[in-house]
Order: C-alpha cells, then sequence, then structure tokens
C-alpha cells in the first residue's frame, strides 16, 4: 500500500501544480491551446495536467529507483514547500512575460539553481534537474511541432517555446526527484511513533 | 517586564511592516485613502498601520495564549526573517498590479503556503493564518464600504478588495501566530548565558 | 594554495554574478555603457565584472580578517545558494525597472534584510553589508558622473544610480562577508573524510 499511497500523493501534487501554473501562463497569455480535441480542466486542455503528473511521478520513481545518495534527507512537510516554490517560480514566470528574454532567463536560472541546492544539492538530483530540463522543453517543442498548443510571439525564442522552460523544468526535476522518499520518510517516522 | 516588552516589539514590527507594506499600495496606485478625518503617516493615514499593528499583536497573543505545539521551535533572528519575508509579499503584490487575478493569487498564494511550512509547519499556525486570511480581507471589505479607502478598479474583484489579499493575511498571520514565542525564546537563551 | 583557491572560486564568483546581473540591467535599460574604451563580454563592459569581482573578493577577505563570530556557520553549498540567491536580487531589480521608488526600495530591502538574517545575522556581516550599501552606491555615482556609464531616467534617483542600488550591495555583500570562510569549510570537511 505504502508505494501506492506515495505514487498517488506525487500523482496529486504534480497535477494540482501543473493545472494551477499552466492557468498562470493561460491567464498571462503565454501560452494558448490550440488543439481543442479534449475538454477543459480550469484553463488547460485535459491532456495536460496528467501528462505533467506523469512526468513528476517519473522523476520522483527515477530519484528513488537510483538510490544515488541524497545531501539532504527531506520529508513531508519539505515536500509542501518545495511544490509551493516551484509552484511559484511556475506563476513568476508568467509574470514575467514581455521582459527581455536575458531577465527572464538569468532570473528563472538562479531561482532554480537555488532551488536545486536547498532541496538537495547531490548529484542525483542535479541528474534528474538537468534531464528535466532537456527532456520537458523537448516534449513541449513536440508539442508546439504537432499544433496542440503555441506559446505567444514575445516568448517562444527556444525553438518555439519560451527561453527560461529548462530552468523552471530543472527546478521542478530538482524537487521531484527526491520526492518519493520525503513522502516515505515521513510514513516511516509516522509508524514508528 | 518581559510580556510587555515582547507586546511592544511585536507592535512595533506590525507598525513597520504595515505602514511600509501599505506605502506601497499607495504608491502603485492599488490603493487609496478616501477619508482624510486624520493624519497622515508615510503614506498612510495614521489609522492603518495601528490597526495592522493591533492585529499582529492580537495573532501573535493567540498563538501564544493557544499553547498549541509548534512543529518548528522560532528564535528573534527568525522573527527579524520573518517579517522580512511578509514585508517583501506586501511589496510584491503592489509590484503584480495589472496582473491577471489568476496570476496574483496563485503566485501569492504559493509563496503564502511555503512561508507557513517553513515557519511553522503547525496546525496552530494554520488556523491562525487561516483565522486571518477571513478576518483581514472582511475588516478591509468593511473599511471599503465605510469609504474609508478603496482599492483600484482592477484590483477589488473581492467584494472590494484585491483578490490576493488572503494569501498576503495568510502569510502574515502563520509568521504572527509564533512570533510572541519566538521573542520569548531569545530572552530565555539570553538570561540562560 | 588553499587561500589562493578561495580567492580563486569567490573571484570568479563575482565575475559571474556581476556579468550576468549587469547583463539583465543592460538588457532592461536600466543602466548604459557611455564609455567604450574597453572591450565587452556579454553585455557588459569589461571592466564592470572586473570591478565587481574585486569588490566581492574584498569583502569576503575583510570577514576573514575581521575573525567576529559567525551566528550561522555556512559551507560551499550555502555559497552556491548565497551567490544564486544575490544574483536572483540582481536580475529583479531590472524587472522592477518603472515601478515607483518606494516600491522597488522596499521590495529588495526586505528581502535584504532577510537575505542578511538567513544567511548569517551577526554584527560583522552586518558591518560589511552596511559597508557595501555604502560604498557600492558611492563608487557607481562616480563611475556615473565620469561618464562611464548612466542609469536611465526613471532610476537615477539616488545621486544619479537607482534608489534601490544599496539594498542589492547590502545583501550581496552580507553573503561575500562569509564567502571565504564558507568556502574553508568545505575544503576542511573535505580533506577530514
Amino acid at each position: 500500500m505504502a508505494p501506492l499511497r506515495s505514487a498517488a500523493i506525487i500523482f496529486a501534487l504534480g497535477f494540482g501544480v501543473g493545472l494551477a501554473g499552466d492557468a498562470c501562463h493561460v491567464a498571462s497569455g503565454t501560452t494558448t491551446y490550440e488543439w481543442d480535441g479534449v475538454p477543459e480542466i480550469w484553463k488547460s486542455r485535459a491532456w495536460f495536467p496528467f501528462l505533467v503528473a506523469g512526468a513528476v511521478l517519473l522523476a520522483a520513481w527515477s530519484g528513488r529507483q537510483a538510490g544515488l545518495p541524497e545531501r539532504r534527507v527531506r520529508g513531508p512537510v519539505d515536500v509542501v514547500i518545495g511544490a509551493a516554490v516551484v509552484l511559484a517560480l511556475y506563476a513568476l514566470t508568467a509574470v514575467l512575460r514581455g521582459q527581455p528574454a536575458t531577465v527572464s532567463v538569468v532570473l528563472t536560472g538562479a531561482i532554480a539553481v537555488a532551488v536545486w541546492a536547498w532541496w538537495d544539492p547531490s548529484a542525483g538530483a542535479l541528474a534528474i534537474a538537468a534531464a528535466a530540463a532537456v527532456a520537458g522543453p523537448l516534449a513541449e517543442i513536440v508539442l508546439v511541432e504537432l499544433d496542440a498548443a503555441s506559446y505567444a510571439a514575445d516568448s517562444d525564442d527556444l525553438g518555439g517555446v519560451a527561453p527560461w522552460l529548462p530552468c523552471l523544468y530543472f527546478a521542478a526535476g530538482a524537487v521531484a526527484s527526491g520526492m518519493w522518499r520525503a513522502i516515505e520518510a515521513g510514513q516511516g517516522s509516522q509508524s514508528r511513533r
């Protein structure tokens, strides 16, 4: 039961953060959905939050399976802070619409590095963060090519997606990499009580 | 003497944060004072910082009286960080003027949750934060109804006040809930030395 | 070798943060280089990142030489977080272009106080932060007087430089004050392993 419960919590967190963050991007006009083949949830087409939740779960599962040593052991409260910080960064990228790419990339990049170093400055977290920073934007470039969605003309300089997108995925990947273990740590401490 | 000293410190912090944060809202045009029956302090009518300071003191006193267990014990340095973080969030809401409500509410809400979970992720802090998130905006709605002040037309969607206002009060309430004990902890550690 | 290595790391960090932060200010139009007597690196004239790196190294060396007691002992990971947070604040000041001075000064000032209190809430760090908050803007005022560079007309209210500039230098000075010891702490812990 415990692994299923951890997976469900992580999926729900990824779903919620993806949905709320995406609502910011749609509200700011940063992104627009082009393909209307599935129903809407809040401001997103339904496929989006499921994709994000699946990706977060994959990153969390990879972090657990890799078993690389953490440099900071995290617990359930940290999961709340980590998810909130990533959502705040997500919403911030909506606020940055219209800023020069230099400004938005340096700001989100500096925050992303701080998030990784704060959450767990380990090689394992870095590897998953870096993988997310490559795979996430690549997946979104494919979605834009397929005409499922598009970025605004002032926010599409990275092959059709926003130049700060790797920074957002980097921060999300860093936090996700330790989520499974952080949630399990909480279950452990509760059963020990 | 010690309780009086703690109360005075908390009142002064609430007064200062309220005054500086309100100056941001007046400067950004987010809020305007309508009733000029009392003198101004900086950009505020004098009644405002006293109200805020009293509310902060009440929240801090409630947190102390309730005696609910903290999950993180805080000290005087944390009081400085907590007050500075709440003031930064206050000023950020001024910067967010003109942003879609979705963006400003998700951004300030995510930061508010992170502040609570960082400061003291306890049920007691959550209860006082939630009470502040309801009572603060309600009090401001009454003040707007009484024509004492008003929010700009682009920032008054929550019954005449800004939609992100509960998030700001939530963060302030969370930090205030533990302030009395954090200051007393400092007095204790100093007398123990 | 160890002191030279620490100095090189600090110089490189100051150089990198100065270069990336300055690129934000040039991109946002907050600052403009007037004197083109030296080549450009990224968006800066070459003298700027060297000046910043030297100033950071001086602040770090002062913190080490003063030998005042730290209230929080920092290590290499903290150096990464501290440098990233200062760079994020630097980039944020570019985003704040066009905001009323009240808003930008209160926001950056609150963040700067939080950075000091988080990094090392000691009297020594405060003294170096305060010295940086005075000396840094003064040096930039001289550079503006010498027509080496200029601030935009909406961002030059402090004798020709931006009113939030002391806050940025305060945060940078606070973090720099403990960098040398934080890096040495890492070398110590690695050799102990």
